[in-house]
């Protein structure tokens, strides 16, 4: 088993409305900053996984994405994984 | 005036509870995922600014970030700026 960084970008799928972005938005507006055209707010997600390899992290973070990280309906996501070298000294 | 688009990533302070992280980490184990061993849970905005340049784009995000998009007790931030090339055609 090996280790690995897991990246999950949850995005809002473009064309939809963003609330979240609206109100930053908004709120970046009432502070008297002109000029931002739009704004969409996702998530991030940093996740350490133990798996066989950089396939079967990958396999594992997609399930975890339709199961429970991303709602199909609304949200893209995007998957990144890095192996970790662990180095122990004796 | 030029068009930029502004990838902000906020992410918990390493070292402090991330208590979201915590929620869906248990939710995963709930689902039978073992080998997660840590989460941590950002945000990650994508902001379209007009501004002089790229260096202004830069300073008024991060101002930005400093005033509303983040949380300097708890969380940090890093600022991806890139230019939009908008070709209009007559």
């Amino acid at each position: 088993m090996s280790r690995f960084n897991v990246e999950v970008r949850v995005t809002p799928r473009p064309g939809l409305l963003d609330p979240q972005g609206k109100a930053v938005q908004h709120a970046l507006d009432s502070l008297g900053y002109a000029g931002v055209e739009s704004v969409r707010v996702g998530k991030l997600l940093a996740l350490e996984l133990e798996a066989d390899d950089s396939a079967a992290a990958r396999a594992m973070a997609e399930e975890m994405c339709r199961k429970l990280l991303a709602n199909p309906v609304t949200e893209d996501f995007r998957i990144q994984v890095a192996e970790v070298d662990v180095v122990e000294a004796e």
